[in-house]
């Protein structure tokens, strides 16, 4: 805990790391590019999981698990996805000890396996929809990587329904990203724009993608899940037939939808500070510690105090820890901070005597004492109110960094000179840019090289009356769109 | 459902996966030796993760994810570990369209790469103890593979814990090695004997192994669960050294445990008859299934009486379903045999009149009537009762496939003149032989190429007071022993 944390003024990407590392979320691992989740940041994922999968289950779908391993021609079935994946495959090329006959990669997604089985198991519009999900890691090779963010490996969950309809699939990629937007902004507290991707963004081998984008505290757009409408496209590249409701045969209609443990990432990012990571309760391992503050002859007293409070405490749903390690109690404040423990409440023999305890707030600092009487029944109102102020102060930082733009002199403005360069500081100008967009892919490619700024997405609620012209070349605007840096 | 299943009697391997693939549990994929988890058996590896996490976490065990790949040396380090698993690996040799420069192998489990880490984690006495697990998939290639029992790459669980004594980490051995047979006994229903495994049968790299053994219907035994303790052998292979309580430096000691999808293998083959699967109730997707019979006058009525005692059913917690597809009656019944649900509730305009419903037993086949207002209660009584009853029907059959050996002779006869083939059905002779042993390796070897009969394990509950000769060679003994063919 000695370790100290670059701030985020000096280095917002050091910063990063010294919490990922300082909290031990995460760390380097031998393998190049592949990092180790530590139980501290495995505790989040398994809440984040929680949360997805009970939705998941409630909107009707079902888990399984395809194999890790896809036979290298099966991407190349369709044209897009063996375009956009090829650069990063990992390529098992023996088995056994001998050379296979046909490498296999291991999957950095799933859609051509398992749309090679949906062949063997959709065979007329009485087995549709299937709506299916599996929890797993994926691989794709990546040079430049950072934890949580960006890894070779990285732990997910995929979903692949087939359906009847282009509308049916239409509404369930619709349906899943709002699944995510909810989880997401009341769990996470990420405050996030839906929209959909342009072309230039899209998944490889999707008619459309999705998306859902939060703003980081470097005012850079973090992706935080990403659902897509396939089209036809699978069914057609695996052949995927069925019998119609009126007796003709169709190529069946897919999704895909995907978050992975890059939301741990964005969590991080979002919502901490320079004395440590900050977490929404719904998402800390644990939500309340207690450290006894004593002398040899108190310590006994204090001690008992505190295990009392504890179980009351426990007893009311707050997950709380008691510290009796044999640290100081400054030590263990720091910890605890450093580690994002949303409430620490202080007992010494004197708050005892009072019947008092002080607690402090992780997100402010506040400190206030309170009756021991009524704390665990404080406590849960703290945390409520933890959980309600990150995703306000989050969506205020948003608002305070948007910005209205007009032309392209408006755009280079607000992203200022240094625009070309990845800059890495929180203080770094620009943020997210509403402008209007022609729709040309050669328009929007041509910027993005120049500045390294992009069209993050069109925003769903934005789209309807659109008249003006593209801030970026000045044509007739189709579309409006969210500009930004992004992870 | 029309698929016919091989019956036990006429091929036990074929009536197997006829189950597996008929139940819709798993599927074969086109990748060699790899299976699908469909929805169904995914649903059942849920519950036994949920059973299993939820007791690693009582007993202090926290999760955590470590790099699916590994690189190749690693595996070296340890002489035993590599010669062990060298001949199943599937090596990655091509990431990101480059040859690498160290081959990496898809992890056979991951003992070298949590303990590469384990040295930067552990200094000091006060790092100790570290109680880790992970959920994930393994790959050992396989040439011979059977869905759930052996297979390429399967889902697991494993325990990787750093002690600071060889007492606390032999105590762990046994500790989770009692896990695994409550959850198995309790929940999978399986009756299983605790032993350890002879030197030729333990884990490549432990000290000693620890296993739970159950018999499957075809009187053969199957591994279901193992618990390592490994010494201080992989702490000196990655140097992993601490300071103890008195000043001085020792390496950490190891234990390592998992369990697979293969416990669903072995629910299938012990429970399971020749109408389909059989499942303990705390295992099964839906417990009970409510079959309405009506004609075109009567069905609206029916349909209305069946909601509500479905509605009663899930409100007093059983996980029941309502099937009001347009199939007959008939089928529907032999459907939910197929899958085995564990209770079938029959509801017709005359059973309605009457305020009855008959209800049918999957695991006896019995049915009674009862009255619909005393139903929810009923059926939890009778979900316990199959649940107990699936354990003692597998316990008595492992009882009386169960014979004391003194002489070869006796052994041999008890395996049968075919003692050396590898016999498909139930009607096989055989059992387990329970004998005393020398503890000679080559006297074990021996008997092993000769009849495929092997040591399955010494019963801990067995060991007290040995005195005897060898069943194997005659020379004096100094272990009771549990003979048996094995999965």
């Amino acid at each position: 805990m000695a370790d100290k944390i670059t701030p985020r003024s000096a280095d917002y990407s050091q910063w990063y790391i010294d919490i990922v590392l300082g909290a031990k979320l995460a760390d380097y691992s031998p393998v190049k590019g592949c990092m180790v989740i530590r139980p501290r940041g495995y505790a989040i994922w398994e809440r984040i999981q929680a949360e997805m999968d009970r939705r998941f289950k409630e909107t009707g779908h079902q888990n399984c698990y395809f194999p890790m391993l896809i036979p290298m021609s099966f991407l190349k079935r369709e044209a897009e996805h063996v375009e956009g994946f090829a650069p990063e495959l990992a390529v098992v090329t023996i088995g056994g000890g001998e050379e296979l006959e046909e490498p296999l990669v291991i999957r950095p997604t799933s859609e051509t396996i398992i749309w090679s089985k949906y062949k063997d198991w959709i065979h007329s519009y009485r087995d549709l929809p299937l709506l299916y999900n599996q929890w797993c890691s994926v691989l794709r090779w990546e040079k430049r990587t950072r934890l949580f963010l960006r890894t070779a490996e990285f732990l997910w969950q995929e979903g692949h329904t087939a359906h009847e309809t282009e509308k049916e699939a239409v509404e369930e990629t619709m349906k899943m990203l709002g699944v995510y937007k909810e989880v997401v902004e009341r769990h996470l507290c990420l405050p996030v724009i839906a929209g959909r991707k342009s072309d230039a963004e899209k998944f490889a081998g999707a008619v459309a993608t999705y998306c859902i984008e939060a703003m980081m505290q470097d005012k850079k757009a973090l992706q935080a899940g990403t659902s897509h409408f396939l089209g036809q496209n699978f069914g057609k590249a695996f052949d995927v037939q069925f019998q119609t409701r009126d007796g003709k045969l169709d190529f069946a209609w897919a999704t895909s939808w995907g978050t992975s443990t890059r939301l741990i990432g964005a969590v991080i990012m979002t919502h901490s500070d320079d004395k440590g990571l900050v977490l929404p309760p719904t998402l800390a391992p644990e939500q309340a510690v207690i450290v006894p503050i004593y002398k040899t002859d108190t310590k006994a007293a204090v001690m008992a105090f505190c295990e009392k409070l504890l179980a009351e405490l426990k007893g009311a749903g707050v997950r709380a820890i008691l510290d009796d390690s044999d640290k100081s109690p400054g030590w263990k404040f720091a910890e605890h901070e450093m580690n994002g423990v949303p409430l620490r409440i202080e007992i010494g023999p004197r708050d005892m005597e009072a019947g008092k305890a002080m607690v402090a707030r992780r997100d402010t600092g506040e400190k206030a004492a309170y009756e021991v009487d009524s704390l665990p029944a404080k406590a849960l109102e703290l945390l409520d109110a933890i959980q309600k102020n990150l995703y306000d102060r989050a969506l205020a930082f948003r608002m305070e960094n948007t910005k209205s733009v007009a032309s392209r002199e408006e755009l280079l403005a607000f992203y200022g000179k240094d625009s070309g360069e990845d800059a890495g500081t929180a203080a770094a100008t620009g943020g997210f840019a509403e402008g209007l967009w022609c729709g040309s892919g050669e328009c929007e490619a041509r910027f993005k090289t120049e500045t390294k700024v992009t069209i993050r997405c069109l925003p769903l609620d934005k789209q309807e009356g659109i008249s003006g012209t593209c801030c970026l070349c000045g044509k007739s605007a189709k579309h409006a769109v969210v500009f930004a840096r992004n992870y």
